[in-house]
């Protein structure tokens, strides 16, 4: 295969990564909300939650960070399929998905996102951890702006996120965000 | 200063960045575009790019992903003052913008999220140089798809950031981009 070729199997990965900034968190459309944040404004915040906890956690925030923003790269193909939605679809892995993504791409690219996904998915380690803590403490955080937009059925998402975080760090964090408004950063400075 | 004042200012900071998935990438409102992306998109995808960019130039991608999901945080504050903007508004400098963001937050957030901040604006090393090129090019991709999508006013957005990559690996994607179509991605598997 051509340079040339590489470079395109490269774009092309960037350019369907694009999709994640249209396709929409659909759990959400569950709970009331018809125009809820996309993959990508979900993957952004779980990133900054990441690096932060693994900061808290005594982890490495540069590895935390990477594995959260590609945790969900694989829902340019499939969707984000809601819980309800996995009692009826079987779905390949995501290292497989992962590895029809970056099949043409700059070997790097190819050998580095696939490392990416495999450790995510598979991995033990405290960055894994804090990662996969992320995920959920952002929809946990999502879910507490969406009651104060409103919608009032999303006690749901607050409680099967907030059972799953196993670090310290994301239960003291998780807390605060339920006693908190999301405003109050503002007063922060404002005052 | 208690922990769980500590806590709260860190948990504040996150609900800070949630502002960053409402607010959009208003340069574009010039180029006619009514509802652009927002920075939480933005930032997404330039995280992405980025750590491509690392693996193609043998920087570090957890680094440059780190630096790049940080690169527009100031910007709950200030909002994103385009270019023409930039004449008539003299703003703080990043650095001090996220002094404050952090000023209440654990103390190994308040240092490890200004010592970031601190190297994307000022740092020289490669890492740095790749996660400029990011953002930068994450604006030249999101330019083409707009124009596939209608808006015909982006040439600018792709000439600016186009001019301003410095890496190889930047340029020769951006080549590939300009010449594929959004879409061709999905050929890669489905032929």
């Amino acid at each position: 295969m051509t340079g040339e070729s590489h470079t395109d199997g490269t774009a092309g990965f960037l350019l369907e990564m694009g999709m994640l900034k249209r396709a929409k968190r659909s759990g959400w459309w569950i709970a009331g909300v018809k125009d809820p944040e996309s993959i990508a404004e979900h993957s952004f915040r779980a990133g900054i939650i990441g690096s932060v906890l693994a900061m808290m956690e005594g982890a490495d925030p540069a590895r935390v960070a990477l594995l959260c923003l590609f945790h969900d790269t694989q829902e340019t193909r499939v969707g984000d399929i809601p819980r309800i939605g996995r009692r009826y679809l079987t779905a390949a892995s995501n290292e497989s998905v992962t590895a029809d993504q970056v099949s043409e791409a700059h070997p790097a690219v190819r050998a580095g996102v696939q490392r990416i996904v495999e450790e995510y998915e598979n991995g033990t380690g405290l960055d894994v951890l804090c990662a996969h803590d992320a995920d959920k403490l952002e929809c946990l955080i999502q879910a507490v702006e969406y009651r104060e937009q409103g919608y009032q059925n999303v006690q749901n998402w607050i409680d099967t996120s907030r059972s799953r975080l196993k670090t310290a760090s994301a239960q003291s964090l998780a807390e605060a965000a339920l006693r908190m408004t999301s405003v109050q950063w503002q007063e922060t400075y404002l005052r």
